[in-house]
C-alpha cells in the first residue's frame, strides 16, 4: 500500500493506492503556500494520517509515500530547488521533513515526471516504449519516457521541461523570464494573460470575459466556457494553445526521433477546443514524419495520472516492482 | 581493420581505420550524384579497392565497412529513404549493393549519427554520458548520445534532426518545406541564401559578395572571408547562425535535461564568428540552467569525426567492441 501526493500551487491531493492501481481513499485541500513551508508540511502530514485508517482496514501498512511537486527539485536530497508556483518552498527539505513526521519513507519527484510514471503504469500492457508527456495546468510540464523508463537526463533537477522551450522568439513573456515559451501560449495562465493582454491593448472593453477579469475572477475554465459560447477571443486563445503545442511537439518528435505524445493535466479538459489546431500545427511543423505516423493522445486519467505516478514512484523505490 | 565512408552531397570520403583510431590511408573524390546511383556505388567500390593495399600491408583484412549518408535512412535495410542532397539515391539499396560488390559487410547510418559515434569514441576517456551533437555543413545534422550510446528513437529512419526543429516560425524557408528551421539559419546554404535574400530585396547591389553571387561562385567560405574582412552583412549572417544555434541548443537542453553540446561539420570552421552570439543566445533561451552549467564545445576533429564514426560503426556491428 502506498500514498501518492500531488502538491500543486492551488491544491494538494493525496491518495492511498494499492499495487493494482486502485485508489482506496483520497483527500484534497487547498495548498495555501503563503502560510509557509512548515504549515504546508503539517497539512501534508495531516492528509497522510487521514489516509491511514483505510490502509489499516485492509490490514496492510503504508510502505512509502511518493511526493510530486511542480518545479525544479533535487530527488536525492528531497529538496525543492525552485518552484515558481510554490515560492515559499524554495530550498526547503520537504521530503525529509515529511518523512521525519510520518516515519514513512518519502520519495520526491517533479509532478510532470510522476504523470509520466503514472501514465506508463496505466498503459503497461500497450508497450509504448518512447513517448513525450505534456501536462497542461497553471503552467506546462513535461516528461519523457525513453525505453519504457522515466528519463532524468543529467540529474540536474529537471528534464523534459517542454513548457520552457521557445516556440516563438517574438511571443509573449513567460514567468521563467524567457520570451515565447510554450507555457506562455498553452497554460491556464496563458489563457488568462491572453484576455488581460487584449484588455490592456483596449481590444476588449466589455462582456463576460472583461467583467470576470475586472473582478479578478477570470479562470481558464471561464475562458473555456466563453469559447464554447462562441467568443472569438476565447476561441483564438485555445487555437493559439493548440498551435504552440503542435509546434513544440513537432520539434520534440524531430529532435528525439519519436512519434507519440500524451497530454494530461487539468487544462487538457479543453481538448475539444485545442486538438484540431494542435494536429494542424503538428503537420505544419514536423517534416520528418507523415501525419499518419504521429500519435497525440489524451491521458487515460488526466486528473489522476500524476497521483497514481506518485504512488508508483513509492512502489518502485521500495523495490516492490522495479 | 575497418573502412569508414562519409558520403556527402559534394564529396565522398573514405578512410582505412584501425582499432586505435588511427587513419592508415584515405581517399576523397567528388560525389557527382547526378550521374546516378550505380555510378556513385561504383566510385565507392573503387575507393574501397584503393584502400585495400594499406590493409594488406598490415597483414589484416578489412572486416567491415561503415557508410554514412546525409538524410533519412533505413539502417536495417541499408537503404536511403530520403536525402535532399542526394536525391538520385532515394530508395536505392546502397549498402546491399556495395556489400555485394566488395564482398565485405556494409553497415549504414545517418552521417550526423556517425559524427556522434566518432566523437564519443574520441572522447571515450572523458565519460560524458549525455550530449547533443550538431553538424554544420550544407545542411544541419544532429545526433544524441544518451547513456553513452547513440540514440535511435523509435527507429523511424531519423533521430536528433535538430536542423529541422523550428527556431522562428516567422523565419526563412527551409529545403524540408518548413519555415524557420535551424538549418534555414545555420547551414552553409543559409549563409549563401542570406546573401541572395539581401540582393533580392535590393539591399546589396555591389561589392565582393554581390559579384561572387552574380557569377554563381558564392560559397560559405567566401561569406566567412568577407565577414573577416569586415562585411556587416556577412558578420550579421554568422550572428544569425549563432543566435539560432543558441536557441535550438537551449531548447534541446531544456527538453532533455542535459547540458553538453558538441559542434562539428565543415562549417564549424566559422566557430570564431558564431560562438559568441551562440553563447549569448543560449543564455537568453535556456531558463533551466545557469550559464556556467552549459558546455558547448567544438568537435575534437570536425572534419574526421564522422569518418571515424563510420569505421566505429563497422567495428561495433562486427562485435569487435560493442
Amino acid at each position: 500500500m502506498f500514498i501518492g501526493i500531488d502538491l500543486g500551487g492551488t491544491h494538494m491531493r493525496a491518495a492511498l493506492v494499492d499495487r493494482r492501481q486502485t485508489i482506496l481513499d483520497r483527500r484534497k485541500v487547498a495548498t495555501h503556500v503563503e502560510t509557509g513551508p512548515e504549515a504546508v508540511r503539517s497539512r501534508l502530514v495531516e492528509l497522510c494520517r487521514e489516509l491511514a485508517p483505510a490502509a489499516r482496514k485492509k490490514g496492510e501498512p503504508v510502505s512509502a509515500i511518493g511526493l510530486g511537486v511542480a518545479g525544479k527539485i533535487d530527488p536525492r536530497e528531497g529538496r525543492v530547488i525552485f518552484s515558481p508556483n510554490l515560492l515559499p518552498l524554495n530550498d526547503y527539505p520537504l521530503a525529509c521533513e515529511l518523512q521525519e513526521q510520518t516515519r514513512i519513507p518519502v520519495y520526491m519527484e517533479n509532478d510532470a515526471n510522476l504523470f509520466g510514471l503514472g501514465e506508463q503504469w496505466l498503459r503497461a500492457d500497450r508497450g509504448i516504449e518512447n513517448w513525450l508527456g505534456v501536462t497542461l495546468g497553471t503552467g506546462v510540464g513535461g516528461c519523457l519516457i525513453l525505453g519504457g523508463r522515466l528519463w532524468s537526463g543529467d540529474h540536474l533537477g529537471f528534464s523534459a521541461e517542454i513548457g520552457h522551450t521557445v516556440v516563438d522568439p517574438a511571443g509573449p513573456e513567460c514567468v521563467c523570464g524567457l520570451k515565447g515559451c510554450l507555457e506562455a501560449h498553452s497554460s491556464a495562465r496563458a489563457l488568462v494573460h491572453g484576455v488581460a493582454a487584449h484588455i490592456a491593448r483596449g481590444e476588449l472593453t466589455g462582456g463576460r470575459l472583461f467583467e470576470l477579469f475586472s473582478t479578478g475572477a477570470l479562470t481558464a475554465e471561464a475562458v473555456y466556457d466563453c469559447a464554447k459560447q462562441g467568443s472569438t477571443l476565447a476561441l483564438g486563445l485555445f487555437q493559439r494553445m493548440g498551435w504552440a503545442l503542435g509546434l513544440a511537439i513537432g520539434s520534440a518528435f524531430t529532435l528525439l526521433g519519436i512519434r507519440c505524445a500524451i497530454i494530461g493535466g487539468g487544462v487538457s479538459a479543453g481538448w475539444d477546443l485545442f486538438i484540431d489546431p494542435l494536429c494542424e500545427s503538428l503537420r505544419e511543423h514536423c517534416s520528418m514524419l507523415n501525419p499518419g505516423e504521429m500519435v497525440v493522445q489524451l491521458s487515460e486519467r488526466p486528473n489522476e495520472a500524476a497521483l497514481l505516478g506518485a504512488a508508483r514512484l513509492a512502489q518502485i523505490k521500495t523495490g516492490v516492482d522495479a
